[in-house]
């Protein structure tokens, strides 16, 4: 395309005219946005999901003025066509704002409608930048401010997307069982503060962190609801200046019906106007979620430490050669991006906590950051999940051998004994043990503490991994 | 005291003899705790809930044992009268390890062990230090792990400390609303971006505040309900090896009952014992608290700036001289501390979220320092609530003239104008109400644009602060 | 291009063999590694000056290994042919792995040893893929590991690109100090708590935030000097196993020479292969500069808020329309988005804490999650500098008339005139003009204290502003 | 002490009059604070060098007023001689306000003021309260705000007690140099990614250790220094209104000679006055010594798992029995109460960061939590670098055997061979030691790779832990 003036159309804003290229459906305010906030080169495009929310937005807001009887319904259908579009997944390169960008979403707010009026525009069968016929603001944003348009998308946004995340935490869970379950027959020492403390079975550990990713999945069911609350007619500060009263109510009634979600509207709209509560407070249920598959992938390359100088417990499937210069070395990398990941999202959530604070009086004007950090933080997540499950946890195997030598030469099965030959003998014995470098059971037996098989019974696996009456 | 040595007893441990003074409760691991420990100088003792709770379950745990033939009634009695004094805050001063120390909590398990063990020793009719009768170990912790007591005891500290939090958030919930409706008929600008907006009352500020303080009540009361489920029988590792089968549930059951609150076995020991993710989501919660609480103290400073050369809405009740070098000056001192609590609560939600993360294998060895930061955020920030309330909120009054004034002479009334005068000639009036430092209603009406009835009518603050229908 | 066999090549590694798109100079390792690490989509090649740095890292290596006699002349000239193009900035699009990504770095150092093995071999005249004549790890990697290299060639890359961080600082600092001294006769008044103080000149305002700013730079400049020391020739752990003894100095000297920059080799290699310790410190200082460019942007945005409404000391240029519905807003949406760049920053930092710490036994793992945050934090520090300087800094006007006029109805004036009426008088008289809403100076007149000519004196700008002898 | 009202004085402010007992040498203002700020119950005596610090400023003052004639002889002496018991550690108890309060230290500049003033009274012969011969604010805070008094006394503070740390510092790094010597001869197997990697000495891994604590020695040396520059003579904002011209140089020199550190006034008092940046760059460095520490904490912890089912390496001396349940546990509590100090400090360099955010316009008024983190950062790291030496690294050992076992048994050994016998061969070798689970050492020799002799010369420890010129 060349400079040529017929490839442009001339478009203006309160801070005077600007050419826009003609292939563009943003407009000027789109443009001056992406001069002003070029930051992170992350546009909003990167976000599918939130440009969809934005549209269903858009949609909504325009059947409900037509039911008003405040936007004829030419315009409407005009509006909805196109938001269905970008629903569809079309037009998402025309949003081209930085994700962080100052004016509290303001210049989001305009890259939807800029968008919106010029494919209605199209639609009509008029050109692009005719405003006249179509109005970014006057009808795309009927009813609205970026105040209550904003804020209502990043949330319909989550709402859209928290299920990918859900459902890759529910195949790492499956998959977490699944191992559970193949590896419920291997004995092996269990540790605490990295001590040899007794045994359990390795099913037992892999269970637990199924059990630990299941109930993260719970959390974030719950937390996510806090989305549902939305502030549709609040328009600039929550009071629903220039809105009709039947409005509100209405505009969400439709929204959810689009969205295929139920949104609820907020009982205090001033409030939900400059609140951020539910992103602090799905953001820490990220983090929380970071903070246990951190613990996990850690247990993991710990376990698999080796092959020889360390725990040598289980292997990880080998994804890509290790090492340049050490032949045959395989490293746990998908863990490790694992916990790279996590360190993120903690990060992140510190942004989360701070532009959260420094909302001002009846707006936060730092929502872009927020919902940025979340947004991207969710996706990060997802897809170590992801990654986790099918490059690391399916193919994990168990070095039954090591594992179960580890618990016969060890010290720990002594605290099984403890009850049978008390605390003193065990005492005794776990010294004598641990400076002869001999094996317990030896030295019990050869001091007549037990008998064979009364040895063989306490320390089959099943009786000291789980609760065991004692006779009396 | 003199160091003669009638005034000690000897007790020992594994590592050696050590004398004890003779008046203490506490015995040599506690000791060795002390020494090995001096970190904060804040010992458990500063956390009276915290001590209640570890008594309530060792009364719990002596009661099970007993129940199930493990240990003698006469040896239950004296646990449980030792620790029934302790739940009536006796003994308090015994528990002298630091809030912070290694050792995943056993110096504390076992500070509560001695205490309880030379408590009962003493109802007894025997002396301290005369184990042989009843032990720490053998007896007060029977059944038990510290890796069980510990964080069951952590758990029900905060069970029993929240409801004073939660009523600090009632206050202040309370007399936030009271404000809102004692300035239901101020009318004020708002302002977003910090820039003036459109009207509102300050009834509807306040409000806001309300609102947003009583939707943390709700979160608190959620997620402190995570704390209810225990891992009481899980001893060493989560597998509850050396226990009853019947024990755990029983244990569990018994202590509901003492601590009066209703309490559940975790469906999976092995992960409840190193788990903490109820930590994590609590102390994100109390950082949602901190942030919101914070936000409006903000807010407060802001609105109180002044007297003359800043928003000057409102005042806040003097609380201390300001300066000892401007005359007369008066500061926000109680928004200003309690801003800087919230900044606390949130830097000690990281150290959780740090020690959480550090949990490895079949324990979460941080746990001590994840229960200083809770217990002291949770400590913290009830006070500063009730600080809040008590000597700023009931105190603040309204500077109503100025509030009205500011609307009168504000630009941003033309948006109230716009669905009557049109976005073109709202526009070009709030042009010219800025360049000449003139009120945009004698402009309205000397271009006569509205009639004074007309503007009168729409300039009303019920009309201006709530959704109003336009005649077509 | 098609997926006919014609447009592939095999490699193979020690997990197999992959077909290897014929136009990729990259290899097996990086596409394992792409397929790995799909985490943020934001590869290696979005930060050029890294990728430079490893280009000249190999360079380096080659030449010092030639010298030694290890490579051939001819290897050496090809590989360092190659690696010039990548300084010259060819190539950077197949730098294709993920930024965040395990195996501590391994992939990012494959991914430069294919592109470099493939170019070179082209050079050579054979095709790519002919690794028999010159090799990715046994060539180009020689007498290196990716845990020299890698951390080295960060470190280099943030030595190439601080400069413009520190340029973009010295911008904004001359245009700080430009408005300085454009302000240098505008009275205002201070104020402390936001509570009005004592008079200065919106001069001294604008000249702290000079300071501020300046002093940061004296940081960065002292901090970046902790990446000039290297740990090149510590092959896999810090004990230079396989290097010549001559190899470390001279791959160092090779390398400063090549960048331009004088870098030293570590002391202690094995510490400096696993020590993160300079990151930590450059990251604290990038969120030291964002702690204090963050307050100058707040000050900025209280300063600006108004219209009339507001404090209305300075206007900030209007860079966009502010709301869709409020006709004539314009909000101070430069210095918001410096502030959400500076949360960013300060997260990021978190990153990098976390990061840093998990770091065990010889290497950290973690670096690559270290490197993305702490390049990404300095870019996006770098931009927000550039814009708030040329965006808004430059721009700002200030409303000469309504300072002064603060000042003149102020009662903080008060203070000035402690030392001539005495505080008991002064304290009265504040009194009197906070509940009578009258001057100061009236009431001083009126009251005798001082004559009209006194008053004058004391209250003459340059008098408030500076420290003034008071005849005794 | 009844309430008798002969043991209460009455003493008044702005806001009324109140009793005070007569043994108190606080007054009103310290009362009202006392009252304002209840929230950690650690009140300004728990930082005696702090308190040293105002006395000295205080002095300084005094000394200064004095000798610019706008103080008598008699009152400077009196109020020196307070001065010097207070820096002589008494009257410590009489400053009872809490460490966390609003108003930006004005209750703690004020709580200096009155107990001087009191004290000096009594010196002078007059009672307490009788501060028309010497006043808390005419006189004691002559020339001075908290403005300039209160970020001063931190810094000075800061700077008489960091010396603490560093001896702790240079303890724990000569304790750990000490080992690396000890250990200079245990060959052990390094570890990268927690997989077996390439040989090193014991001595190599303690060295590091050593190394990178005595870096951050340097680091603090350095940081502290900020800490000199102060702005005394700023009064309220900077602009030194109501102080002579003389007065700032004045001060800062008396203040230098009693507190024996070069002091040096800041070239902006504007900036200075409201800038924190040298506590953002100070609790980062105290930051980055906790990242560092726990790291180190973290490998020892490793290092000491075991004793059967880890790595088994070294022994930590045993500190304290480390379970009820499991006989004969010994547990690292050492390293874990410091790795929990580490986090605390972490969290805490968070408060610092975010208060330092909130600083506004001519002061910040959060200096009061920063101060409190930061000097309980510091004591908290002096005493867990001490604990650490003293009762942990000095009495580690090392299981030579094991770690040699390790390094024999080990497939890293590998890659010593790798430029004898080339990559290929060495790569097939890893793989069959791996899958049959034989020696590396027997496959070469087995299969004529190589020559007993040959062999034993490359694997000799010596050989394997340094770079090595291979013959061509």
């Amino acid at each position: 395309m060349t400079n040529a003036p017929e490839n442009f159309r001339v478009e203006y804003d309160l801070l005077g005219e600007r050419q826009i290229p003609n292939s563009a459906y943003y407009g000027v305010q789109t443009l001056r946005a992406q001069e002003n906030f070029r930051i992170t080169d992350i546009t909003l495009a990167h976000f599918p999901n939130f440009i969809r929310a934005l549209a269903m937005v858009k949609k909504a807001a325009a059947i409900a003025n037509q039911k008003l009887g405040q936007l004829s319904p030419e315009l409407s259908a005009a509006i909805c066509v196109a938001c269905d579009e970008i629903i569809a997944g079309r037009l998402h390169d025309e949003f081209v704002v930085d994700m962080i960008q100052g004016g509290a979403g303001t210049s989001t707010n305009m890259n939807a409608n800029e968008v919106i009026a010029n494919r209605g525009l199209e639609l009509l069968g008029h050109r692009k930048g005719e405003y006249q016929y179509l109005h970014p603001n006057n009808h795309v944003n009927l009813s609205q401010s970026t105040n209550d348009v904003y804020p209502t998308a990043i949330r319909l946004g989550l709402l859209l997307s928290y299920n990918d995340l859900v459902q890759a935490m529910e195949t790492l869970c499956g998959d977490l069982r699944c191992k559970a379950g193949e590896f419920g027959g291997v004995i092996k020492m269990g540790r605490t503060q990295l001590q040899d403390a007794v045994p359990m079975t390795l099913g037992q550990e892999f269970g637990a962190f199924a059990t630990t990713v299941g109930e993260d999945i719970d959390r974030i069911r719950e937390m996510v609801k806090l989305f549902r609350e939305i502030n549709m007619g609040a328009t600039a500060i929550g009071t629903g200046i220039n809105t009709d009263p039947d409005y509100a109510p209405l505009v969400v009634a439709e929204l959810s019906q689009i969205a295929g979600v139920p949104l609820v509207l907020a009982d205090n709209l001033v409030e939900a106007t400059s609140d951020t509560g539910a992103f602090v407070m799905f953001s820490g249920t990220l983090k929380r979620v970071a903070v246990k598959i951190s613990k996990i992938c850690n247990d993991l390359r710990l376990l698999a430490s080796g092959p020889r100088a360390g725990f040598g417990e289980i292997n990880l499937p080998p994804m890509q050669p290790g090492s340049s210069i050490m032949p045959g070395k395989v490293n746990p990398v998908i863990p490790e991006v694992v916990n790279q990941v996590a360190y993120q999202v903690i990060g992140n959530d510190l942004v989360v906590t701070f532009a959260a604070e420094a909302g001002q009086l009846q707006l936060n004007v730092m929502e872009p950051v927020i919902a940025f950090n979340i947004l991207q933080s969710m996706r990060m997540m997802t897809r170590a999940m992801d990654v986790l499950a099918e490059r690391c946890v399916r193919g994990i195997t168990a070095n039954e051998a090591r594992c179960r030598e580890l618990v016969e030469n060890s010290i720990g099965i002594i605290t099984a004994l403890n009850p049978y030959i008390g605390y003193e003998n065990s005492t005794r014995i776990a010294k004598q043990a641990l400076e002869t470098g001999r094996r317990v059971a030896d030295l019990v037996l050869e001091q007549g503490l037990l008998s064979p098989e009364q040895l063989a019974d306490i320390l089959k696996p099943e009786h000291m991994t789980q609760p065991r009456r004692v006779a009396g």
